[in-house]
């Protein structure tokens, strides 16, 4: 098959925040010809999925600056600088829901939006939590509400919309493919 | 619960592309106080989820250029200003595949990536796929290989992280379930 790449040329920054570096590149493109490209660089995120003994999830409100509302998502948050990716889930959770969990498996990764940003989202599924009397606090800017639902409450909040991101919606989807395959394997 | 708003205080611009814009808002949390979010303005996208008759799909192989290599995804493309969603999924469809949908049904939509930008993207089903002899072209600066896998094929590359996005992973996983509930209905 063809190859695709595309070379830069040039790179100029736009723009360096706390948390993404925006980026145009000058490239060349597989014809020869040239062409211009929008990055936006990311840290990396994770996710953490967190499922107690009850079989209820543990989501957090929070206010999305970008959208102008609050959503219901899975605990998240950024990869510190030199930070293990198991390190920054167990964080988040303790930060977000004040639980830590007993196992923290592995499930997924993907890039969230590879047509503009390298942002990439590794997704673990948190169980054996926790509660914790005194726990990590929030950063100072942060600010959520935590749920506790069952996963028919989930779907039902997908349905609204109220669930209404990547991450949450695969979370939940992949959470209804794991008990088909309990019912299938029962029959 | 808590109301979780963040009012804007100020805004500044500091790129305006082709594809995304990027803002900084110094906003007031919750609790009165005052924190800066940085926000990547983004006109939305469609994808879809192309089935052949033999039970394939059709795949598109990309170079992305914010991850510095080609991955394979489900084809995709923004939404134009004023563009009605399905015109965009038809109209991307086409360009990039080269076959035109008999039957295009809304599947969902999610924020891909909420903490930073306001993408949201719209993934179809389409069935009863034709290919074109003459059809649209790409954008000028686009180059995509095309594939046609099957289901097991496509979960191998999502394993060997080929296929590596929120919406194609996503849309796997979907199909994954579909099976899994004709399978409980079959039994």
């Amino acid at each position: 098959m063809r190859n695709l790449e595309e070379k830069t040329l040039r790179e100029k920054t736009w723009f360096e925040g706390r948390v993404v570096k925006l980026v145009t590149a000058d490239v060349e493109l597989p014809d020869g010809t040239t062409g211009s490209r929008e990055i936006v660089k990311h840290p990396g995120a994770v996710a953490i999925l967190p499922i107690c003994d009850s079989g209820k999830l543990l989501l957090v409100e929070q206010y999305r600056k970008p959208l102008e509302k609050a959503i219901v998502e899975i605990p998240a948050g950024k990869i510190e600088p030199s930070e293990d990716k198991e390190i920054t889930a167990a964080r988040e959770l303790e930060e977000e829901t004040g639980h830590v969990a007993g196992t923290l498996s592995y499930l997924t990764s993907f890039y969230t939006a590879p047509g503009f940003s390298d942002e990439l989202l590794h997704i673990y599924v948190a169980r054996d939590l926790k509660k914790l009397q005194h726990h990590r606090p929030l950063d100072e800017d942060e600010f959520v509400n935590i749920l506790e639902v069952t996963l028919d409450e989930a779907k039902q909040l997908v349905e609204q919309q109220v669930i209404h991101d990547a991450k949450t919606v695969y979370a939940i989807q992949y959470l209804e493919l794991e008990n088909l395959k309990r019912q299938l394997e029962d029959e």
